[in-house]
């Protein structure tokens, strides 16, 4: 278990706070779990009625009372007996003394504050003074079963938020806000980038046309920066027969979350979870040299994997997804070089994609566990050779990371790129693996130097991770105001009057045929209505052309955010534009 | 049955004067069936011996003496009993009487020529005098079963190919011979394009990083032509619920050659065949004003199709394709613009990859059937409307085209590109389809000026159909010699000594950032073989380094097909093969 910090300690007595607070308004209230989580705590009730949020502030009022009571938190046990008598009317609570029986403790550990004597295994801050009265607040209620069981009596739930102090508490509740704002489904959906289908299938996207632009912008700009790099880009097929699967090794490991068998003839095929397989397969096509090592078979790959249905979140979490996928098949000598590229490459697409290290991501060294040799392949040397090498790349870049065991792939340890999302949270969004188990399954070789033949390594890696992922990042990082490269449209002109309707489909045709994406906005709507609306789909630029700009070949530029730049000659505007384009500014 | 034309006859002729030739040497044979066929004949025969090629000339040698004698051919009946006793000793032949006789016949028709009594239809020519003894050939010997049944014997098969002119022999066989030596598999494999593998399945092809970088040109090359052409460029899912399909009515007519259905949670989900009813989810995912119509939305579409493993042929026939696809949504008013403009892109495209209306493809007007209720939608009015565009569309064009019934989709008329293989194969790459069904099966609409709702109808079309298969024609027609814009490699460098090394490099690295794709031949080779591997590999152009080069900064440039064109300054050679790749030449 984890060791509780000073905040933990000040989130686990606000609970005990809340439940006096509660308890005082209904005495023979029943207490399920209470504990501390990320960012506050919560508390579930057996109530005798339903409660709505209104009741939170007066709850909040007496905690903050009982806080300036300075109400003292102190510890003392119980035998099995006193503590069965001291709770005979809550059957919650006498549960809990069943497990800790069961479980062989010998006492039963209390705290009390003040008049609250509450079964609870600590630890606590020693007096609610500790407590800053304006870093918290009860945010919802929820309901929750007994034991998470759904079989049992539905509980209420109570949340709260804490922190040391009142402005982490307002950045966090802002933070939240606007989160709820940037959720890239409801900016999918105003901005109309995607959508769902019943008919269709869940988990399962349908990219509109809009989003299908940014879509397609990653795609390229990451396959020709990776073919700049020395990639080779291939294209394999979507399914591949188990066998092939079986042969990897992935099957056992993989199975519970790869889609069902297709029969076809007497072919057993399945689609595909990953993609290194069929790269194996391509590499064992023909004889290699050593000359041609390291060779980078790179592809933006589509993969298919089951996630329960309560999992699947717009396109965070989907069921078919298309990587940036490649493997790196070198010579164990080469693999240092190799992943110090994969990082740079990684951290370049990251930056062009307006992501800063540490910020937006950070790197986890993903270890494995000697001991468990059913989890990971059984090579202590290997796998000491290979986390060194992760290790002392990282620090040798001087990349901040940090080292988790036991989250290695089954052939090999990893660094995981961990992504934070706006609200905080922190996913795996891709990998680089060391991999010296495959090359053994496939019987991949080279000839060596020498003319004898050897065993390379593969490097796994991801460059900006699955297209479906980045984008719901890129739509909450940037709120859907996308760089000018990624907007779906860069430019919106509108006219003033109807005589202007003929020079703004002259400026359309200009700037289509330099490829900027433009649209004309010509309704019948006053100009201040076409901007506002214009400004809600998050154009970057938009042009007004009136009477005056029309006399001199002109238009009138707004620029998001920055508001009105003025009149600009029309070939200026293309310059700038084309160049912030080409910058990915 | 049609109508046999005169050299029908003149190979069905050939096929008895072989007969006899057969029957002098084994007087006991046993006929089989022998028809005349496309650009011949054959004849299965039950033979006391394995014959093998060496007997050909002898036979075609025999058979050359009975045309010169002039051999008449005349018909004439036996009653059954006869034929009975005439054919004995055959119990092929009996069997065709049987099969007569069952049939209701009233007598059995011979053909007689010479010594030669055969049971037979015919027509045949009058006299052999009508057959050209230099314009056939006898090609190939194959085992057969009677009656095409494995359980039954294994006869010997022996295949002619016959002309009306000698010319067109020769022709016929110059063809056959360069048909075998471009066949897309073989170029395929010797250029390293794409590779099949055993663990991965059948008709699922591997592109490797050259095959790839043909295929990725062809994609951004239609994709981008088809956006400046006013399409919405999407991405939908490989996969949905069979419910998709039902609602399309998709379903009856295309599950045997759909994939298996996979169970996900309480969903059926299905790969793929076609992508129109995506498409549909998309279009009524929001309502629709007349405004937006017509509505082009296109997509590079992977689709997946059972095909028998005996069908599975290169990357011609594959389980597994990515459609150049677009579902065209517009009033019906529209429809005969938009039918030209796909024309037009059709004719653009095939035009920018070298290949020539009439040449290698030609249009057919596939029609529907009103009295096939079963396989065709029933609204005989529709029916009329669309064909009558779509014939109207290709005689206002001057386009020439050919009808053909019984050949429509079950939801409408369609223009079918029937591509033709250098070998002279013709089959149908891909299709532009009116459909007047699906709109009231998805409840498709959008409203009009008027503020009423409409139904739009649906053009279906491809541009240049699937990538796997274009590629495969490509291949063929340019026999590996592709335009440079196709090239993997568009360039080589091969340096004469050693000094020029450095200098070779130097060269790579200008055309690499000019996005010129250039190898280096730097291995220890001579010169002239560095050039014939390098001749063999088909790329456009060779650089050769020397030091007279490097003392002008200029290359000695060998174009592909046209040899040494002589010393270049560096910046001029970029000039022209950038112009060039440009240009699509």
């Amino acid at each position: 278990m984890k060791k509780s910090t000073k905040i933990d300690t000040i989130r686990h007595s606000l609970s005990h706070l809340m439940s006096m607070a509660v308890q005082e308004l209904y005495p023979k209230v029943g207490l399920g779990v209470g504990p501390f989580i990320e960012n506050g705590f919560y508390q579930d009730y057996d109530l005798p009625e339903v409660i709505t949020p209104e009741i939170l502030p007066s709850l909040e009022k007496r905690m903050k009372e009982l806080i300036k009571e300075n109400t003292k938190f102190e510890q003392h046990n119980m035998d099995f007996d006193e503590a069965y008598k001291f709770y005979k009317r809550d059957p919650y609570k006498t549960g809990f003394i069943d497990d800790l029986k069961a479980a062989g403790e010998k006492k039963v550990s209390f705290y009390k504050s003040g008049w609250f004597d509450n079964l609870c295994a600590g630890p606590h801050v020693s007096s609610a003074k500790e407590i800053n009265p304006d870093a918290f607040k009860l945010i919802s209620i929820a309901g929750a079963y007994w034991r998470g069981d759904e079989k049992n009596k539905m509980l209420t739930r109570i949340y709260g938020v804490a922190f040391e102090t009142e402005k982490e508490l307002e950045h966090y509740l802002w933070q939240q806000e606007e989160a709820k704002k940037r959720d890239h489904r409801i900016i999918g959906k105003n901005l109309d980038l995607f959508t769902f289908s019943d008919l269709v299938g869940k988990g399962l996207p349908l990219f509109t046309e809009k989003g299908s632009i940014i879509r397609r912008e990653l795609e390229r700009f990451i396959v020709d920066e990776e073919i700049k790099r020395g990639y080779k880009h291939v294209y394999t097929p979507e399914l591949a027969k188990v066998e092939l699967y079986k042969t990897s090794g992935h099957y056992p490991y993989y199975k519970d979350t790869m889609y069902p068998v297709m029969k076809i003839d007497e072919e057993e095929l399945i689609l595909r979870p990953m993609t290194c397989p069929h790269h194996f397969q391509l590499y064992a096509s023909k004889p290699h040299s050593y000359k041609e090592l390291p060779l980078r078979i790179a592809e933006l790959a589509k993969q298919f994997r089951y996630e329960k249905s309560g999992e699947l979140t717009g396109l965070m979490r989907v069921r078919s997804f298309c990587l940036a996928d490649a493997h790196i098949i070198c010579q164990k000598e080469q693999a240092t070089d190799e992943i110090n590229s994969v990082l740079d490459l990684i951290e370049y697409a990251a930056s062009a994609l307006g992501l800063k290290k540490e910020e937006n991501y950070r790197y986890r060294l993903s270890l494995g566990d000697r001991t468990d040799t059913k989890k990971y392949y059984k090579d202590d040397q290997a796998w000491n050779f290979a986390e060194n090498i992760l290790r002392s790349v990282l620090k040798d870049r001087k990349s901040p990371f940090f080292e988790e065991e036991n989250e290695a792939a089954f052939y090999g340890p990893k660094i995981d790129i961990q992504m934070k999302t706006f609200s905080g949270k922190e996913d795996t969004a891709f990998t680089v693996q060391y991999d010296f188990v495959m090359p053994k399954r496939f019987n991949l070789t080279y000839i060596d130097e020498a003319g004898k033949k050897q065993e390379p390594i593969v490097i796994h890696r991801s460059s900006i991770g699955a297209i479906e992922r980045v984008m719901a990042f890129l739509i909450e990082h940037y709120a859907g105001a996308f760089p000018v490269w990624l907007s779906p449209v860069q430019v919106k002109i509108l006219n003033i009057t109807d005589r202007n309707l003929k020079y703004s489909e002259k400026i359309l045709e200009e700037l289509k045929k330099e490829g900027i994406r433009t649209e004309l906005g010509s309704d019948n709507e006053t100009i201040g209505k076409k901007i506002r609306e214009s400004e809600l789909e998050k154009i970057p630029y938009i042009l007004i052309a009136g009477d005056k700009e029309e006399k001199n070949d002109s238009v009138a530029v707004r620029e998001r955010g920055k508001g009105d730049l003025g009149a600009m000659e029309l070939k200026k505007f293309i310059e700038k534009i084309k160049k912030e384009i080409e910058s990915k500014k």
